[in-house]
């Protein structure tokens, strides 16, 4: 089982969620993917769940919980792949997955399988842990809601590209300041020349060393998307560029 | 068994204490309540610990170290209740379990169920993390400590209320800038208007989505206590609250 | 297994080696040591790699990857003690084990323990994890590289003493702003006086609690080296120390 939210490490909210699993379900392994998804940022928790999900093993249970709507009148859902299941608040925390996957989608609705109180600002506890640990014991997601084809989703950006021209954006920032876009790492070849702010990259490195100090570089990231990254160095605080901000390249 | 401690997560110090335990105890399962409690804030430890412990399953051993007293003469204790077994310094951490359990409090002395070298530094992995892992593996309270009647306490800040008034603290302010005052959630039906600086709350809501954005909201918390927050907002910075301020109500 | 690394906690790097490793081998237990080590400072890595790793069950496969040169030739290496296994890039951070323990050393290289695909900007994930997973199935380091004697280190900075007078070196700075000097608990016996900036310590306490308020104290650190720190107090900010400064003292 994984966890993945934005409830941060200082507060118990991640203790107590182990805490209730561990009471259904004593024996599961429970592996947090992050807490610290920047408070109430539905994409960055979908972005993260998405290039996380796979590394994990088959019939891994993951729960996500970026939920701004708790104790609203948004749904919960239970999603299953062939090989992983989802527990989430339906808010598109899970729609790159949805996209990628063959799904069944549940919504969640039985409260046999909720802690006997529900609060209504911390879903975490009361009903995203208890539900991923009785779907850990066995219970199918057909008894703990029903099969349903609504659910709200969240997209992409998409990169545009008018002749020669294309304009990309910085989907997320990791902790070295490396800025991952939405450039997929399969275009590079096709790039003649990618422009940060002030800055432009004229070619493609295959490592960080590649870089002189101070020096941008282009990098088929890890993520599958293309990452700008500095030998040591943090580009985004050298750069003055944040999540969201959009960068431009050229085509050859 | 759960960690709490105002160690962090840079040092390697809660690594060092799990490697402590796992040579001990390899089986047991630990949890990490949370290592972020401010440093040297006992209260702070003891209300997380006190919000947390009940979530764990029976049995569970409690090592909760906010300890600034380390290497003097302050005592350590086990503490036993119905369902769960606390290891901790003896500094008032406890107190609020204290309050409300029954209790067998134990002094710890026994140096054969400690680390063989104890620095004055670092009772978290030389006393308290070997105690625990000793408790873990069916050693009795007894064995390692005697019984006592004497230990330190601090107490919750009292809500006082006079005539029509009420004064409050906030105990806590949690990861999304939530204040979590010591106004239990009972006495909600009675308050008619909520002041915090320069806020008035005049109503109770039942969920973040209530607020529109900007307005403060009083929602019954999941910890028991009242909230005071803003939908996707941090309320704390935004009303410029920190822990232990004080804020007004008036009584229907 | 235990890992100690500078991803992080905001991104999901950690998640997902604990989810390529699980993948490999579900039983194994995995201690987070820290992934908090500054972004490539491999002296600190090498510095709590050492502090640390004899606190674990022998047996224990340390995984250690702070890594600046991931991609580009460094070398990987396995590394052997009586005790304990090593999964380390080829830059240094266990150049202290080496020193101190026997070890045999092997170059890994084969890449059937690797993950099918590998990037170049995370063998963490990709060549770190799955070879530590490996080893912990009962694979031999020989299967999995070949011995070597060529391999990097780096060295802990020298205590100078000239007559009377020494400088040493803050080489750590904890989360609670503790200074940890290289100078070794056995000293303090033959020191008089140590200089931090404009403050001055005259004599060796044992505990913090000796000090009053702001007053500078010397504790033989639990860590084997002297530390220099206040009682309740953060030292590094209020004299304005960081890691790498010098300090000096007067011998007896």
């Amino acid at each position: 089982m994984t966890l993945t939210t934005d409830f941060g490490l200082s507060d118990p909210f991640v203790g107590m969620m182990k805490g209730v699993i561990a009471n259904i379900n004593p024996s599961v392994n429970i592996i947090d993917i992050t807490h610290e998804i920047e408070s109430h940022q539905i994409f960055e928790g979908a972005f993260v769940l998405f290039q996380s999900y796979k590394f994990f093993p088959s019939g891994t249970i993951h729960i996500a919980v970026v939920d701004p709507g708790v104790g609203g009148n948004r749904n919960k859902l239970i999603i299953k792949t062939n090989n992983y299941t989802f527990v989430v608040p339906d808010n598109g925390i899970a729609s790159f997955i949805i996209d990628k996957e063959d799904v069944e989608i549940f919504e969640i609705y039985n409260r046999k399988y909720f802690l006997p109180e529900v609060s209504n600002t911390f879903h975490g506890r009361d009903i995203f842990a208890p539900v991923g640990a009785f779907l850990s014991k066995g219970i199918k997601p057909e008894s703990i809601g029903e099969k349903t084809d609504k659910f709200n989703t969240i997209s992409m950006p998409r990169v545009e590209i008018d002749k020669k021209r294309g304009i990309a954006t910085v989907i997320y920032i990791d902790k070295f300041g490396n800025l991952i876009t939405n450039i997929k790492n399969d275009l590079l070849d096709n790039i003649k020349a990618i422009y940060v702010n002030k800055g432009i990259i004229n070619r493609v490195s295959i490592a960080y060393e590649d870089g002189s100090p101070g020096e941008l570089l282009t990098i088929p990231g890890s993520l599958n998307f293309v990452e700008i990254s500095m030998n040591q160095d943090n580009t985004a605080k050298k750069m003055k560029v944040k999540s969201g901000d959009r960068i431009y390249f050229d085509l050859k």
